[in-house]
């Protein structure tokens, strides 16, 4: 291809998840065939996203307004606090409508590999949100995978000092499996059967 | 979701071939989180293509020029027409190097059920090349597919009369397979193996 535009194009769309090199191309040229009614509005919302998408400064959840639409919502519970991975696991219990409290959305979990530590997931926000007083339940509904479950026992272990009871979902998620893929049966199933954790620190104790 | 801007953007990225509704979920997550390095240089990339890519006059590709980077080098061969169903079919060959001519680019297969009829493919724009004088040989690279075949036989037939030798690629093509999934070792000796096109009109001559 000598097309500079193109090659552009695609070499971007296959940085997607969910793209490689082949379908980048395939969907650049579905793109420039249906030039205004995709194209130039894909063109249109990605901008209108890098804009006004913003993280919420309270639970990291994205919105355009800061706070979230969950965290100004005046008729969500406030006792109950659900930490999520990520934006799409918020988005999932959210279809399921099982839960009407607040959130916390870690962005990953903790990784030594990737570096990624605690001060990166917000805890001593979460510390905070809790310490404030009305939290009664700090819900951990990570992924059930080895980084999900390592994170969960950290924040259950931090949060042990506050007196707040911190349960997680049952584990009739799949082991390995995540979150943003469960359907909305087994994610309610689960999120019924959530029991306490019993930290290191409350087990010493 | 109550998020406007991530809304539409998930909307128009679900659009794309290769995506569904949960992939472009993730692609829409993972676009936000890398804001600067590509979900603002896609919007970039997508307003450059819709301005500056534009079909090639002659032969149907795409380019940023008109005649097209193909039409318009001096260097490759004007005895040979290489008729290929879409830019990704150029594409592919291309990258296998096999074949130094130049293009008509159909953009689609004959079709009753998609109304895709002669006029689409630009078959008098290729009849008027061939009548021009200098083309020696049309090589028919259209898929082995139904319409891909029945399309290459209905271009043979409106060939015949011009006394231009046509040509199909050889059927080391599998069959029912898409000219732009094969890898060039194929694509490769399938070209080299090419051969003429007895048409209805030939033989009852």
């Amino acid at each position: 291809m000598a097309v500079r535009a193109l090659d552009d194009l695609i070499a971007l769309l296959a940085k997607l998840p969910g793209l490689g090199p082949r379908s980048a191309r395939r969907a650049a040229l579905h793109l420039i065939k249906q030039r205004e009614t995709l194209l130039r509005r894909l063109a249109v919302a990605l901008t209108d996203a890098a804009n006004q998408v913003q993280k919420c400064s309270r639970c990291s959840n994205l919105d355009a307004a800061d706070p979230c639409w969950i965290c100004a919502a005046p008729e969500r519970d406030d006792r109950q606090i659900c930490v999520v991975e990520d934006v799409d696991d918020l988005w999932a219990l959210e279809r399921s409508g099982m839960f009407r409290g607040r959130y916390h959305v870690l962005g990953g979990t903790l990784s030594a590999i990737d570096g990624y530590g605690p001060q990166d997931l917000g805890i001593d926000r979460l510390l905070a949100r809790v310490g404030a007083g009305a939290v009664g339940e700090v819900i951990l509904a990570t992924s059930a995978t080895v980084d999900g479950q390592t994170t969960a026992h950290y924040i259950a272990d931090r949060l042990s000092a506050t007196g707040v009871s911190v349960t997680r979902l049952a584990h009739g998620l799949p082991v390995g499996g995540e979150l943003n893929y469960l359907d909305d049966g087994t994610l309610g199933a689960a999120f019924e059967a959530r029991r306490p954790v019993h930290t290191t620190a409350v087990d010493s104790a």
